[in-house]
């Protein structure tokens, strides 16, 4: 099968390792020149370009950019596709990107596999990173049932647990399990670096137990992904911030 | 010298296993028989009773019963006492246990030994669970030298890291870095429990993350010693959850 890739960062880039290690033929897409180049290097790829155009031909695309670049792709992608290639994307929030792209291309299923890593980028990307992860796909009673059976097979192939569940089911269940945690922990972190006196400041960083570390971890990464979540998954966010709230 | 440990748990259990493999003679004291029993089998300690007044020729004693029963312990031992007998505690909030003892008996200084497990009790008492473990000392202007300096000596014989400050920056400190996490990882828990579609809340039960599963560790603990730390930290972590509710 031929596999086009757009965006090879850590998902993307493993995506192209594990599927073009089980023989299918992966065109990866990168906005940079450089990253097509350490694509072909390190295995990702069996083509890579910064064309779009480089994918007329592909069976199956992954959009696998950051979230806000999805829908984006995807008008760019469909005056060159021919109707049959299936599409899928890897981003966190599903309902607002589901509705969107199944209105430029019917022939889509969303998909979100949950597996990462602290740090980000092709050159962390590895074969075996989706191994017993789960691997959410959120087909809608429009979705075509070949491209919910291919993608299936696909999210499956990477050793991963496949569950299914609408968009708005996925975005509630995420909102609580992570998007959640990760607003509670950086308003920790930044509540706590609001102390006024630096001498308990000071203690409170040479005390710190594993409960905080491990409290605050998912809060300290980057302020980008937290403003995306919020923003594309604003609905469930809200209200499981509003619960959140009044338990506190 | 002679160390009398009110309290044979997973603290003062450990205590015990330490000091006397220095060379101390160890007076355990428990209100349950049988956990005195475990602690001579255990090696915790050479004499183990029930009975306070075993105490009374002991050169220090160290107070690590729960946080609530601190000072009515203080109160049964001040009648039994010979002055220059030595009191500390290990008690994990300290301006209101520090200024209630200090009146009660002068010859004491406060401390918060910051190491512990997952499991509690005597059984899983180790003599190096304070190793590289923070141990905080909150000696005031009335603390008589000599104390601070005996107790120091004792703390760091565990192989610990010495702290000194006042109880109130102790407090503040260990509210934002230990109560304040546990409340919010506490809240994080209960507001997720509450969704109410049970395909959502099973699915986020499937899919929860490790960033979830961190963020609620330690909010998932016994909840006698989260209402202990509100109780006796009452203050210090109001003030920081105040200013934590600002920064959600």
């Amino acid at each position: 099968m031929q596999i086009g890739i757009v965006g090879l960062g850590l998902i993307g880039g493993s995506l192209g390792l594990k599927w073009r290690s089980q023989g299918h033929q992966i065109v990866g897409i990168s906005r940079r020149a450089d990253t097509c180049t350490r694509a072909l290097q390190l295995g990702v790829a069996d083509i890579a370009t910064t064309a779009l155009t480089a994918l007329k031909s592909a069976d199956v695309i992954v959009l696998a950019t950051p979230l806000s670049a999805i829908v984006p792709t995807v008008e760019q992608l469909v005056p060159i596709l021919h109707p049959e290639t299936c599409l899928t994307d890897v981003g966190s929030a599903k309902a607002a990107i589901v509705s969107a792209i199944e209105a430029l291309w019917p022939n889509f299923v969303g998909g979100h596999p949950m597996a990462g890593k602290a740090e980000s980028g092709i050159e962390v990307a590895e074969a075996n990173l989706f191994a017993g992860c789960p691997y959410v796909l959120t087909p809608t009673v429009s979705t075509p049932q070949e491209a919910t059976a291919c993608i299936s097979e696909l999210s499956q192939s990477l050793g991963s647990k496949l569950y299914t569940c609408s968009p708005a089911e996925h975005d509630r269940a995420v909102a609580w399990i992570s998007h959640l945690p990760v607003m509670v922990s950086a308003s920790l972190i930044r509540a706590c670096l609001q102390e006024a006196d630096p001498k308990v400041l000071e203690l409170a960083q040479q005390l710190a137990s594993s409960g905080f570390r491990d409290t605050s971890r998912v809060g300290g990464g980057s302020p980008e992904l937290g403003v995306m979540m919020a923003r594309h998954n604003r609905a469930a966010v809200l209200e499981s911030l509003a619960q959140y709230r009044q338990q506190l």
